[in-house]
């Protein structure tokens, strides 16, 4: 039977492998064969890929030269597979947590998000660090006092935004914002302050919505420039919602990679979304619109969608916070479902605490067909209560950790090292076995739904896609039902190992990526491109949280040689955000004082204090 | 873009279809475009399929012509995809129930199903009734009366199988037994009795195991030549286990259709099971030997495995009580993963009272990687309390019911209609839309399953395979995650109609095979046999108690023409196992009096009371 001739690849009982520090377990390092193209070359590529014979044998070379064949395809593997990383909620014990109830509103749980801050010793530390983005509460109490209104915030974010999109900065953060639809909200939050009544904290603070979720009155293109024409967009997501019902004023759709289908955030249709630390960088993707706002000052907090990194990446490249929750923990309605068993709404914001406040107002999963208990309780961090937990243990793969560029390892280990020194936490040695078997195994999932998604839709508007993404779709097309079952026992198989390592300890500790932001060249510009070996390198520590829906976050510790922005990431067990934020708060209070100021920055308060 | 040139079917959105008795959905006849193949012809196309291109081309031609294609391929969907059917466990209120503790011991619950069952009100009921087989009770009692000993019957048990495995006979029952094993196990179960301490009222008891469940010292087969060579029975299965723990005696392991990846029972390697009610009629499968042998009077009970309707398609076709419970309610713990998603081990046996003791004795899931609430209790149908509980509601489709032989059709509706006159139950017409894609949707997911955990082991094995396995498995291994994708989507849909349906009635009812065995022709011996019209027509009614998880029974209610079996089926809402056994008990009541003894049929208990 020469039709079924081929190496089997035979996994190790997950019981027999071993973790430990000494395991004789090979890392393999991302195997990428693929030249970077753009221009006239990707179009060429996807022309082939795109015929019948040709393209099927293609995307097998691809296949097998990407190692996906051997270690997914032809594999054998002793777990059943496991399609949806729901994880069963139990009530953990955290240390110094406030646990609210799931089935408050928006506003009260943003309220007992603020309680649980620390209460700042300085007035002035904005004055006294070399530079910190405005905070959710330092906009609320500009509204409070009366300093500012929120009608005067919104047009200089207009004015901004517009001075922003024009030459020379063409910085491509958003793909719509309405002004009219601005102010008129910008309006009722300076009423409702005025009469006292603000709604909550988050009253007036301007809030951008990653192009992938639903937000009224915008269209939901999806980085695309037809989608919103065949799924129209009714309603606002369930998580945008909330936010309004808190009172922030949503100031348009941000910038993304199309379709999510890349880590760039190079979109041929509204130009890159640009890197407010280097306009000429990437800001990583595909929530790249959200991560470059809220980095530029111009919105304390966004929302992104994350598939595979897509919050934490850009967040990492554009220096500012990411969270992406446990799986299932923020309600995924109204989200464009370019695919259902990996993908998460996340937070960008300037803060942890930005974060923790956003974090509480969006969270509770509303009942759905999944059978896992709604959690009946979410924690939050008390900051207040002290800079850091103790005895916190980091578990940290070396081999892993150091696949990265110079100047992240360099950082990271150094965050690392302060950490332990600073707060007394040990670092775990552990080894994560398989992690490139699972980057495959999370690509033939992705790619697999997201091609499921647009597989109806694709005869009409195939044609309307950028190069890059017709590419991965090809790709992601050719997956068999044998190839997706198998990338769901490798699922189970690293779900086990992720909680064997995270039963000994409280967090995974690594880069949140492997590479600072990249240039983007001109060639790249109309066609997108193909980095597979950048995009791998972005990729590479972001895969766990999709995969296996495990929370992570990903905190900002410094910049490489060029001034470019450098995360830590921690990857915690199911339902265990309150302490992902307690590790990233004390994090960001070590680091803060290495903090700089992007290049491109709007300091939406300032300005206004100093006309005041 | 040629490449993606078709017509997408779009379906109506689930809140917009109709499920009334007047519903405008069409009922879609299985439209199965594949002449039946056996024999040399069997042998050829499977050639073609195994081809690298002729056999690609072929597929997709098959597909089409079967509306794989336009149903599901070429589909568009709004719901998300539901991988596995899991349910949310609800302590769900039936009536007459006993509810029983989760962790009780196998022997504990076996001992509350029997305070369920009726006190008989005749001591000679068998000798009033045209036929019955003996019951665990009768076995019990005559074991501690001392009437006989399990030696003994044992003893029958052997000289009986030994005697239907030889000319002229030839049944094909088992794949193995082992005459040592069984006179051990009943040597120590007399040992029990004589010293008045039998484990449970199952000590003693013959059962049977298909031969896709562990149980020692026997190899699990499958069905095959070679999978035990590859995959080493180790360990009883836990359902073995527990059944074991109430001194059961296993007597070997049933024939089977091969890898399940059938219907008909008509194994190559170890001949057919042949039907008891007619030695030239199959037994249907792929549960076909585990049927046989309790029809045949061997065991009170038999466990098999029900993957599309592989446990009630040979129960009715044999004319015994088949149950499947719902997703989950039984641990898959050592039983072959031919497929995750829709196969749950089953139970075969002479009445529903002694399918009742089974399933109490082998309740209770493990805790496994599923994120479901392991169900804490179990609810046990009181038999004793009345005849029938009152108020039952029974969703009829009359299309899809009617889609069935003349025979099937003439004897299900006067069950139905005695039912309503004898019980007051209810009959509400209802429409339940697209089931034949709801078929294709299954048929695509377990075919995908099952060639998932074969294609490791193929290229050694694959010439060893049955030539209508080896045609099944060239089918399986060749949909694309896209498909698989897609038929989740389609479980979904399907889901939330069956939801809405058993949220206005108690069950579904239905006939349980659209056709009688039919007859083991002498192509088919050595080469198996494609019959995918017959195939679909067993089938068409099984589909929902794999596909979406629920709990469904089959219960004899008649026979054709010719003598042989007819099963009608109830399918009910999740975890309502009691309900379904209350409403079996009812039927059995109502149709014992023209129950027929089949023309294989051993009296291991009777001959003995003669010999006394």
């Amino acid at each position: 039977m020469s039709l079924f001739k081929r190496k089997v690849t035979v996994y190790t009982p997950v019981n027999n492998v071993d973790l430990g520090p000494s395991s004789n377990e090979f890392y393999l390092e991302a195997n990428v064969k693929a030249p970077r193209m753009a221009g006239i070359l990707v179009k060429i590529f996807s022309h082939f890929l795109e015929c019948p014979i040709i393209g099927t044998l293609l995307l097998y070379i691809l296949k097998g030269n990407n190692l996906i064949h051997k270690l997914i395809t032809n594999a054998d593997f002793n777990e059943p597979p496991l399609y949806v990383p729901l994880h069963h909620f139990e009530d953990i014990k955290e240390q110094e947590v406030k646990s609210l109830d799931s089935s408050s509103s928006p506003p009260e749980k943003a309220q007992l998000a603020i309680d649980c801050l620390p209460i700042p010793s300085d007035e002035n530390l904005n004055e006294t660090t070399p530079f910190c983005r405005w905070t959710i509460m330092d906009y609320s109490k500009a509204y409070s006092s009366g300093s500012i209104t929120p009608y005067q915030v919104a047009e200089r974010f207009i004015t901004a935004v517009d001075e922003s999109g024009k030459p020379p900065l063409k910085m491509g953060f958003f793909i719509k914002y309405n002004a009219d639809d601005i102010l008129r909200q910008a309006n009722d939050s300076t009423i409702r302050y005025q009469s006292g009544k603000p709604l909550s904290v988050l009253d007036g603070i301007l809030v951008a919505i990653k192009d992938e979720i639903d937000c009224l009155p915008y269209p939901t293109t999806g980085g695309t420039k037809w989608l919103h024409n065949e799924r129209h967009c009714r309603d606002d997501a369930c998580c945008v919602e909330r936010l309004r019902s808190c009172g922030v004023i949503l100031v348009g759709k941000t910038n993304m990679h199309e379709l999510g289908a890349g880590t760039s955030g190079i979109n041929p249709h509204y130009g890159p979304a640009r890197n407010p630390y280097d306009r000429n960088k990437i800001s990583g993707g595909s929530s790249s619109g959200s991560a470059a706002v809220v980095s530029a000052g111009l919105c304390p907090i966004a929302l992104g969608v994350d598939g595979g990194g897509s919050v934490r990446m850009p967040a990492s490249l554009c220096g500012v916070v990411g969270l992406k929750p446990t799986f299932a923990r923020i309600p995924h309605a109204g989200v464009l479902p370019l695919n259902w068993t990996v993908g998460m709404v996340g937070i960008l914001a300037g803060t942890v605490e930005d974060a923790l406040i956003a974090y509480a107002a969006i969270s509770g999963e509303i009942p759905s067909y999944h059978p896992s208990e709604t959690p009946s309780k979410i924690n939050l961090p008390l900051l207040s209560m002290t800079k850091s937990i103790p005895g916190i243990r980091l578990a940290k793969y070396g081999k892993w950790f150091d696949d990265c560029s110079d100047d992240v390892r360099t950082c990271c280990s150094k965050a690392l090292h302060k950490l332990q020194e600073s707060y007394a936490w040990k670092v775990i040695d552990v080894t994560i076995p398989e992690i490139e078997a699972m980057r495959l195994a999370h690509y033939i999932t992705i790619g697999s739904e997201c091609s499921t998604l647009l597989d109806p839709l694709k005869e009409k508007n195939f044609a309307e896609l950028g190069w890059d993404v017709r590419v991965a779709q090809c790709i992601y097309g050719a997956f068999s039902s044998m190839e997706y079952i198998k990338a769901q026992r490798m699922r189970n198989r690293q779900l086990q190992f992720h909680m064997k390592i995270l039963a000994e300890a409280d967090v995974i500790v690594s880069p949140t990526a492997g590479v600072t932001a990249y240039p983007i060249k001109d060639d790249a510009l109309k066609t997108g491109e193909l980095d597979y070996v950048n995009g791998a390198a972005l990729v590479r520590f972001a895969v766990a949280g999709n995969f296996l829906g495990l929370p992570a976050v990903t905190v900002p510790v410094g910049f490489d040689k060029s001034g470019l922005p450098i995360g830590l990431q921690f990857i915690g067990r199911p339902w265990s955000e309150a302490t992902l934020m307690h590790l990233a708060y004390a994090v960001q209070d070590l680091c803060m004082s290495e903090n700089k100021k992007p290049e491109v920055y709007y300091d939406l308060l300032r300005s206004s204090k100093e006309e005041q």
